[in-house]
């Protein structure tokens, strides 16, 4: 059997189960957003890593490498924003083909230093190794919060309202934009989906805030889409959902594209990945204060998108008219590279 | 100016200047060993990651999962051992081609969790992505140390002895046998050589006992090549070093294939790399004792190699009859991708 065959959550369950159990200071280990180690005091710290490899997640003849460099700490700010915690170190791992000029590794260094500075990181350390092929950066980060604000993939309860920070879907209408001619939007949009592509903005600020509630079952942030990270919330929670399709906050014209490209106008929303919105479920009669709380405090919209339900519904879409349909947890799979039936 | 010919460690100098200056949680940053981080009490955080690349580090057709998995954390166990530290936390990164067999990701993390158990770390996380070139294996290793035993590259001082653990040069004999058909040696020798090549011993316990003794002034792990580790503490602690050829713990072997390679005896003991063995000082009138310490406690053999002189008298090699010549920092250049001159 080949990886691709197996999937990329099929291994992760598979990896985890091969390795030797941990020990009492591993709170929470694989198969979350970050591992959670116990710290000093009521603290607990969160630990992460994401890489981003050329050919897979960029091309570097589109993405400048100031771009890169926000992006590549960005995707992990947004882990430890799952986990409503605050980052504090990273260390940065690069493969640099022979021959790059430096000019890429200083723009590439000034983007994450940026990102890093906006955020209150430390970069304290990496390795640099040179490759057969492209460029990876591959980020470590650390993070700390407070034990019992932690928020985690697991929590989620039957009952609870389904939210959504921000807009989602442009990412991936940005991506299909970059590699279909013949898809066109206005060109405002086609800008936004280009900027949320390039540089998506972590919702840690939100995160917290969210933590600090302690009203949060479950958290998790969309770097697989929608549907696909939803699938993980239930997974790990027991538990099915449904969302409303009316409810997604999706931009028209990306319900457009979605439509024009894929023949169903919520595609991108559902399954298109790399939105770094955080998704998260509260007691159905908190949502809308804790939804005002957020939008009150950092500017960030939120939206009730859907409803946690008994793990024997599955997940599923009520659509536009009240017809439901089966939710498939067709989320970025980086194994098969492309869109592929999850397996969560 | 291309990354080749400023080198890596001109790179990382480079970068280190770009960033932001860190907080005051952050004890050491960029440029040892590993990262020291504010921890409880007495105690601090190590941080460090490395990476095995396929077709830079390892052939996929050479070396099995088994051995790679073990490497790839033992190059990361010996980072932390370099600081005297324990090592308890990793999170595991890697990339991996389409159509790569499951059984080869299955035999990695046998390696891994065998490394882990027998080092008393925990596997909390990581990451699985595609890739288009070959596999990568990048590890992110956290260990903890109490703060005034932590042993970084700066710290030595004119007069004091440089000591080295086991022996040197095996592992790059091993990669010449490999590659240069018409090298040849003992079956004996070629054995230990492809083990020290396949899976070296992180000195761990070692790095611990003389952490514990206060004595060391610089230690470091010997992974870029005898000579340009030595260059690391020479540059890092403001001082110059002179080695004894003839008290370099070195095979005969290796001595006579470096001799038919490289018309020079001491090649691999000096510029190979990958030994994983430890490198330090301590004052002169401790060295004894200290060698006599860990050889008791562990059964590793510690030799002492040589003196810390002046800054200006740079590094030197004494060679057998009293000779001494300039010692050239030719360790690996992970962007040169083979020996070049080095920077430190």
């Amino acid at each position: 059997m080949t990886i691709d065959e197996l999937g990329e959550f099929g291994l992760i369950a598979r990896i985890g189960r091969s390795l030797p159990s941990t020990g009492k200071e591993v709170i929470v280990g694989i198969g979350d957003d970050v591992a959670v180690l116990r710290g000093e005091g009521d603290m607990v710290w969160l630990a992460t890593c994401d890489v981003q490899v050329e050919g897979v997640h960029f091309l570097r003849e589109a993405t400048g490498p100031y771009d890169l460099g926000r992006k590549a700490l960005a995707i992990n700010l947004s882990d430890i924003a799952s986990a409503a915690g605050s980052p504090r170190f990273a260390l940065v791992s690069l493969g640099l083909p022979r021959g790059l000029d430096v000019a890429f590794v200083d723009g590439l260094y000034a983007g994450l230093g940026e990102e890093a500075r906006l955020y209150g990181v430390d970069v304290v350390g990496g390795n640099i190794t040179g490759t057969r092929g492209g460029v990876f950066v591959d980020i470590f980060l650390l993070g700390e919060a407070k034990r019992d604000e932690v928020t985690l993939r697991s929590g989620a309860r039957v009952g609870d309202a389904v939210l959504v920070t921000g807009t989602i879907g442009d990412a991936a209408a940005g991506v299909a934009l970059l590699l279909d001619p013949r898809l066109s939007t206005s060109a405002a949009y086609a800008g936004l989906a280009r900027a949320r592509m390039d540089a998506p903005s972590p919702r840690v600020e939100e995160g917290r805030i969210l933590g600090a509630t302690r009203k949060v079952g479950a958290m998790t942030d969309i770097s697989d889409g929608l549907a696909g990270d939803l699938g993980h919330i239930c997974e790990r929670s027991g538990v099915g959902a449904r969302l409303y399709a009316e409810a997604l906050p999706v931009a028209p014209e990306n319900r457009a594209l979605a439509l024009s490209a894929h023949a169903d106008e919520w595609h991108y929303a559902l399954h298109g990945g790399e939105d770094y919105e955080l998704l998260f479920t509260v007691p159905a009669a908190e949502a809308s204060g804790i939804a005002d709380l957020v939008r009150r405090e950092t500017g960030t919209q939120v939206s009730l998108v859907g409803e946690i339900v008994d793990a024997g519904r599955g997940s599923e879409l009520e659509l536009p008219g009240g017809r439901v349909v089966p939710l498939e947890a067709r989320g970025w799979d980086h194994l098969r590279a492309g869109e592929a039936e999850g397996r969560a």
